[in-house]
C-alpha cells in the first residue's frame, strides 16, 4: 500500500453515518472516495458534495449519493488533499486547478481533514508554486501586480492554451521559493483587483493524515 | 446644464495630449467622454481604455481611439463616476455592474478623478447598497456569508434572470444603511471565498469633481 492510499483510506474512518461530506480532488483523496464508496455499499448513509467535476464522476460511478452545495445547509466534514502543508496546518492547494471551489466548500464545512503523502509535509511553504486564480480581463496587468510580491509567475497552460478553471478564470502559478508570512501574503493577494482567490488555506484544516512508508503521521491543531 | 454634465465636462480639462485615459461608465462620465471626443476632433491626441462595453461603443461612435488594457504599460488618468462618495474620497461603485473592470483599470492608473452630481456626495457611505461581485458556484452560501457582515442582501436581477457581469459572475447588492469602517469592510469582504471583489474604492481617487446646481465643488486629497 503506498503512502497516498494509506492516508486516503484512513481518513474515511472519520466519516460517520448521517454526515454531509465534502469530497476533495486529487490522487490521495481518490482513495478516500473509493473507501467511502465501499462503506456506502455496506450501509453507510451519507451524502457527498463534490469539489470538482472529476470527483463528481468518480463518486457517482462508485455509488456515493451526491448533493449540490446549495442543497445543504452546512457540510459536516470535508476531506481534501494538499500540494504542501506545514505543521500548523497551513496548506497550499490548487495544483489540480480547483482551489476556489475547494476553498468555498472548506469555508462552509464544520471540519476539514487533509490527506497527503509524506512529500507534501514541509517545514516551510513555497517550494510548490502558489496557484492564484485571476479573472481573464486585464490578466497581464494582474500578473505584473503579482510579480511585485516577489515571485516568479507562470500562467498555467493546458494543451497549448491557457488553462481555464471551472469558474471561467485563469491560474497563475507563483513561485516564491519560501513563504515567510503566509497569512499576510494570503490577505494581500486577495486585495489585488483581478485576483479571485489564492491557494493558501489558513485556518481551515483541523487535522492532517500523512501517509508514511509503513505508518501514518497525524497532525492536529 | 445639469449637474452631471457640469461635472463630466469639467473633468475633460484634466486630459492632456499624449495621455492614456481610462474611460469610466455611467451617466456623468458620459459627458466627459463626449467632451473628450470633441477635443479629439480638434486635434487632441490621446488613447482611451474603456471600462465597459457600453463605454467602448460610446467612445468608438464618437471617434475616440481605443486600446485594450493589455496594450498599454500604464494608464495616466482614469475618469469615472461613483454611486456614493465621501469627503475622504472613499467611493461606492458598481451600480452599473462594472465594478471589477473599473477597479482593475483604476488600480493600474496613475491618477483617478471621480465625477458625480451633488446627490452622490454623502457624509457616510451605505445608503446606496454596496455591490459585491461573487462567483456563481455556491452563491447561496456566499450570500449567507455576506449577511453575517450585518447587511440585507439582494442578488441583482435583469429581465427576470440573475444579472451576469462581463466576467461571468453575479452581483449581490448589500444594504448596510451606514458603513462605519469602509476599509475594514472592504478587506474582510474580499477574504470570503466566492467573493471576487466589492464596490468600495479606497485610496484610488485623488480628486472629485462634483456638479452643483450652478457651480462645481472640488474635493482633493
Amino acid at each position: 500500500m503506498n503512502e497516498k492510499q494509506r492516508a486516503g483510506e484512513e481518513a474515511a474512518n472519520y466519516v460517520q453515518n448521517g454526515m454531509i461530506v465534502g469530497l476533495g480532488t486529487g490522487s490521495t483523496v481518490y482513495w478516500t472516495i473509493l473507501e467511502i464508496a465501499r462503506m456506502v455499499k455496506e450501509g453507510l448513509d451519507i451524502k457527498g458534495i463534490a469539489t470538482s467535476t472529476n470527483t463528481e464522476i468518480l463518486a457517482r460511478e462508485n455509488g456515493i449519493p451526491l448533493l449540490s452545495l446549495e442543497e445543504v445547509s452546512s457540510i459536516d466534514l470535508t476531506i481534501d488533499g494538499a500540494d504542501e502543508l506545514t505543521e500548523d496546518l497551513t496548506l497550499i492547494k490548487g495544483g489540480g486547478g480547483a482551489l476556489l471551489r475547494e476553498k468555498i466548500i472548506a469555508y462552509h464545512s464544520t471540519h476539514m481533514i487533509v490527506v497527503a503523502d509524506s512529500n507534501k509535509f514541509v517545514k516551510k511553504l513555497g517550494t510548490f508554486p502558489l496557484p492564484v486564480e485571476i479573472v481573464p480581463f486585464g490578466y497581464l496587468k494582474t500578473i505584473n501586480a503579482l510579480k511585485k510580491f516577489g515571485c516568479q509567475t507562470a500562467i498555467r497552460k493546458k494543451d497549448g492554451s491557457f488553462y481555464v478553471t471551472d469558474n471561467g478564470n485563469y491560474i497563475v502559478d507563483c513561485q516564491f521559493g519560501e513563504i515567510d508570512y503566509p497569512s499576510t501574503l494570503h490577505d494581500n493577494l486577495n486585495q489585488v483587483p483581478g485576483v479571485v482567490d489564492n491557494g493558501l488555506f489558513i485556518g481551515y484544516a483541523a487535522k492532517a493524515i500523512i501517509g508514511q512508508e509503513s505508518t501514518i503521521t497525524y497532525v492536529e491543531k
